[in-house]
């Protein structure tokens, strides 16, 4: 989930000072206007060391009223809070209604650095996990809003960010014994936060991750989310629509992952036969010996129309005993499914022991089509992206190889396509009238597609994103891929 | 919380015969309107064995149309089912939008039993209880009604009810030997039992507790809820008021666990002073080595107006060193107090390291005067009896002695003690209006209280119940509690 935080989004020094005026003064007339409102504000400001958390707090500080705000910064827990249960500090430090509290290192610090060290295991740290459900659900069904932003580096410039920051004598204080220390658990802590961020990313109190490694990109960032969310609670509240066009996930020069996929990738037909023959000899055998070792293996493929779902997937199941796998396309729902809960229809499909399911399309319609055509209001669509990481995580706890591949293709190759079909009497029927006028949102699909990724695509359950301009190099890719995860999960053969 | 299920309950053969045919009329009405909505009903029946689950079912599925529903009853798991993730099979059973669902053996048997047999430890259980939540939570959002059923029976009746079926040769081959082992476990398996239903009573989906003992009350309490539920599912989703005046917890015959309580009980004056002197010389000690151990107490006041709260208060007091303890009044809220969450109140008086907070009246405010008077909404209150228990489990788990006391007087006792405060000039001020107001809602705040305690006595923190009539009697069990649970908790002197 932290790889759209890991582009590298910066933003120019005049574009940030453009874009400051405007953000402060709407900050200070949504506070003003807050000040007459039965709730309070909770901002959490989290993240790895050296994300800048306390250069965006500062910020926040200057940038809106401090005398209907106040900022708490939790470290060592004094005598006093010694003596009370754990969540006293944070209880009494809670803001009244009508104010804004913000608060670096909160509940989620004790438990992160608690598991990365050690001290408590995984099920220790699910049960902390459930506290802060709790508290936190508690806190939002009296009105409270609660509003979670993630400062994410890589690891990379974490390094370098503590270099410089030790290099300067004016800044090494900030960096501690314990800061290198965590430097080196770098990997941990980032499993553990994401373990920690898609469970507590609830519907109703999802995180915010952004890019930490410039604080004018993060600053505007968080202080743009902060504004809105607030804005959106009002009117929320007011009983005003509840749909505003989703969170502003990362709205500032947004630089999408999907941009940083190189689609002049292509395979010569030559080559492609070759591996073709190879992949798809090697998958007959994997499937095999999956099917003995009784392992199941569910592949999803979700992609812009016509980006080539159904080549590749023809490809992958024509290797493969027509008794070992189904396909399942995804359209609309019957009535029978459409009488249940949306994930409903793909639980019913999940194989038996040792087989194969092919989803063409799956559970994700619900945060793409769902989303951006409106059929799934907003508070929907974002509760079910922990829904979605609950379901594919119960999969893979049963042992199950879960791959998910994004299919893509530029905006330009679609529309060749539509041409060419439309020239090809028995693919005719794929073109319609819809096919164009979803192109028209492409930019809408895009931004969802985007917060998909950002929100599911899990160390467990990565999306593998696939460059499809070029169909034979989508589709080796995904064949390869398949039969190199297979490989890593089956037992070898003696 | 199983104290209200092991009183008794029973219902005449009379009375049942008198109640059934309009409750099965009441029942096929509601379920053909259910029909035309767009949620479906699911229905556990779950409970300790012999409870009657099988019974219930039996006739829940005689009283209802059963084209429009399914039982559904999972014992160990298929070879289909054992293939997939453990919560395909409850997947694939759901029920559709408009019909009903039944399940004897749900998502809660697995976990309870492994607990019970220790294949799993606590914090395993937490996670699976997070699981059962999770789960929970998504049908809910997706408009499901969940009700929940638990069937109790004391100890001495379960092992009764064993014999009696294992007795009959017609019925012998019910109990098995799983049900004998069972029955050596039956505390763990309750103390457990109550873990569960507590964590899993959240103000959507809350447990009701059914004495299971005599089948016609059971069955018909049963069916009664589950008409009262459906119909208020169908009103709140209709836009309707969703104060339908509180869920019927036990609402047949109700025999209230207050009534048990024997009144009479008193205290004469020479051994009153006796024991005043001994206890209050006793207490001042222990409190004193409390206070050297960093031990913290905190005790809870409720009871009826004029039970004698504050009397009993000041016999606590007046034994220990002024240093060491507060009490708190819990009158109407301050503005900060009103502009936070109903517990932040509470919170912020938890007393340092081996002080004492006594509470004259508490927390529980919220579930008697604010439901009675609705001040609060029934989702508040009814969402708060969890938030109540978590509250408390944070107080313990950091180690306070909590001890909670309910000051019980009959409704005569209550105008007695109110006409002489009225003869006493400085007494006088006690007595107002509103002490007559709520003297006339006696019954709804009995109706409170019973909830009260079935939802909020747990085996960590039970309700202390104080038979108050003798006001010498009251205050002398009140001290030799304090005394005796501060001594169990207390390192003994060296």
């Amino acid at each position: 989930m932290f790889e759209i935080a890991e582009l590298g989004h910066t933003l120019k020094k005049s574009e940030y000072n453009e874009q400051i005026p405007e953000l402060r003064t709407q900050l200070l007339l949504l506070q003003q206007q807050l000040g007459t409102c039965d709730f309070p504000v909770i901002i959490l400001i989290s993240g790895v060391d050296g994300g800048g958390k306390g250069q965006v707090i500062n910020l926040l500080n200057e940038w809106l009223d401090a005398r209907y705000m106040e900022t708490f910064a939790f470290d060592e827990p004094s005598d006093e809070e010694k003596e009370r249960p754990k969540y006293w500090r944070y209880w009494r430090s809670l803001p009244p209604k009508g104010r804004i509290g913000i608060y670096v290192g909160s509940w989620y610090s004790d438990p992160i650095s608690h598991r990365v060290y050690g001290d408590i295991d995984d099920s220790q740290l699910s049960v902390e996990l459930k506290h802060i459900n709790e508290m936190e659900q508690l806190l939002i069904n009296d009105g409270a809003l609660i509003i979670k932003c993630w400062l994410h580096l890589k690891k990379e410039t974490q390094k370098k960010r503590l270099k410089e920051l030790e290099k300067d004598p004016e800044t090494s204080w900030q960096v501690t014994e314990r800061d290198k220390k965590h430097l080196k658990l770098y990997d941990e802590f980032v499993e553990i936060a994401e373990n920690v961020l898609t469970t507590t990313s609830t519907g109703i109190s999802p995180w915010l991750v952004v890019e930490g490694a410039d604080i004018r990109y993060s600053s505007l960032t968080v202080g743009q989310h902060v504004l809105h969310r607030i804005r959106q609670h009002i009117e929320s509240r007011n009983g005003k629509s509840e749909n505003i066009n989703g969170l502003p996930f990362v709205n500032i020069n947004q630089q999408s992952l999907l941009d940083t996929l190189d689609l002049s990738l292509e395979l010569d037909k030559k080559d492609y036969n070759d591996q073709l023959l190879h992949y798809q000899g090697k998958l007959n055998k994997l499937v095999r010996m999956a099917r003995e070792q009784k392992r199941s293996t569910i592949l999803v493929f979700e992609g812009w129309d016509a980006a080539g779902k159904g080549g590749a997937i023809r490809r992958t199941t024509s290797a493969i005993d027509a008794r070992s796998y189904r396909v399942i396309q995804t359209a609309a729902p019957t009535d029978e499914e459409a009488a249940h809960h949306y994930l409903w229809r793909f639980w019913r499909h999940i194989p038996r022991a040792g087989k194969v399911t092919i989803y063409d399309r799956s559970w994700y319609g619900r945060v793409l089509v769902e989303r951006v055509e409106g059929f799934a209001q907003e508070k929907e669509w974002m509760r079910s992206y922990s829904e979605i990481v609950n379901f594919e995580e119960a999969l893979i706890e049963h042992g199950i190889l879960l791959l998910k591949f994004w299919l893509h293709i530029d905006k330009d190759e679609q529309l060749e396509r539509f041409k060419a079909r439309e020239q090809i009497s028995y693919k005719k029927h794929k073109i319609t009238e819809d096919d164009y006028r979803n192109r028209e949102k492409w930019d809408d699909y895009k931004i969802a597609v985007n917060e998909m990724i950002a929100r599911t695509s899990t160390r467990a359950v990565p999306w593998l994103m696939i460059e499809a301009n070029d169909k034979r190099y989508a589709r080796i890719k995904i064949l390869k891929t398949v039969c190199e995860k297979l490989e890593a999960m089956l037992e070898p053969e003696k």
